[in-house]
């Protein structure tokens, strides 16, 4: 597959005063967390709720996460978390990432993550067609 | 003063999956962080922002928290944090809050704080009439 | 039973600068936390680990908390957290907590919850004895 | 400078049960805070603390972070994390971490960080040679 930026989302809210550290800006982890919102987002908005691929008995777990810091967030800022697939595999999916100041549009985080398909004993499997198809149909992959 | 859930406010998001615990459910210590995500959406509504009496030095610190849990949230379910004021003291205010979600209405959690103002020094404060008294002449209050 | 401060148990530990908020204090979200880890460290070191519960297919589930704030705990200091039962029911135990700063003594927060005893249906059930009962007979109650 | 693990530090801590998520294992966005922990841990020991290179007036904040996730940990599993440092900057320092669960020895994740000096502006800033030095000397680099 190749498209660029697939199935981008966007979701948009306010930093939570609960998510700043005593440097007055929002601590480095909770971009994972907004990033994981990013995805269910994205699983929402594309009828590929992960919700439902958990009902199946499947997880996507994560194996490897990286960051960049550019700029900081601050408490009851608007932050948009951008969201979008690089990679479809048979066992996993890579997703990017940018979080950006609706204010002023500066770009804050930039971020991927490679998820890999567990069952509900941790074993590594194929991402359930039931699941993915619909997706790949969506984005134009055959 | 004697109103009834004065300024009462909503707001509606998705439980994050972080949020969840081994137990499947919402981990109760993400309940504060609701109430606190009430408390933000109500000075916003009601253009007391919270940034705004951060900005004047002073804080609301936390003396008291009482939280029931009737019932447990889910990832991915809608919830709608109800929050109201209870009591506007001279040196504090009590908020209530009720957890509520969407999808059958069933009433969550129900909860009350106690705020109390204090300055950068830590000390407590009378809160400043210039953010308090918009809101009282809002509420009706003298 | 009548016990006072039943299996008083203390943990020891520095605060995680993440613990932090924009006042520069812990956030009073983190506290839940501790008294958690507080009922961690009571169940291993009396011998009825959580994870045992669980894995006979129950949980305590919170069905109340309360918290007091006395005074703000900040990074890197050496707090203890002491732990007590306050009263054992069929089917939960309340709990009683002291958080204090080692330096100098002071106490930060003092609260209380009441667990009940959940299956994995979410159904209340009695506690069951095999976990329970050697605590009771530890703590001197028939 | 080539020193290989330089400081290495390791810290030794029980899984908190609000760090698991519905998955049963402990959520991603908790390994930057083990990380965090680690670095504290390794500042303290090594006469440098964190703390007080804030009194100075200046912050190290994170540019980058990078995980891998080889194997989840769970509630109550005692765990280790490893911290050194990997390279001394003119304005920052690279760390490296390592977390492996004690009972069975498993490396469960790897990471790696960039943090950069920080004054309370948030502008860039040499480390201050006060708090740098000392470890330089302990480290063998000139």
């Amino acid at each position: 597959m190749a498209a660029d930026r697939l199935l981008l989302t966007e979701i948009t809210f306010h930093v939570r005063f609960a998510e700043t550290d005593q440097m007055g800006i929002v601590h480095h982890s909770v971009y994972p967390v907004y990033f994981e919102e990013g995805r269910s987002a994205l699983s929402r908005q594309h009828e590929m709720p992960y919700s439902k691929l958990e009902q199946m008995g499947y997880s996507l777990a994560l194996s490897e996460l990286n960051i960049r810091f550019l700029a900081p967030a601050h408490y009851d800022e608007l932050i948009t978390v951008q969201t979008w697939i690089e990679r479809i595999l048979s066992r996993g999916i890579n997703f990017g990432y940018k979080v950006v100041r609706v204010a002023d549009g500066e770009l804050l985080v930039t971020g991927q993550t490679q998820q890999i398909c567990v069952d509900r004993q941790g074993q590594v499997r194929r991402l359930p067609e039931a699941w993915i198809g619909p997706l790949k149909t969506k984005a134009g992959i055959e």
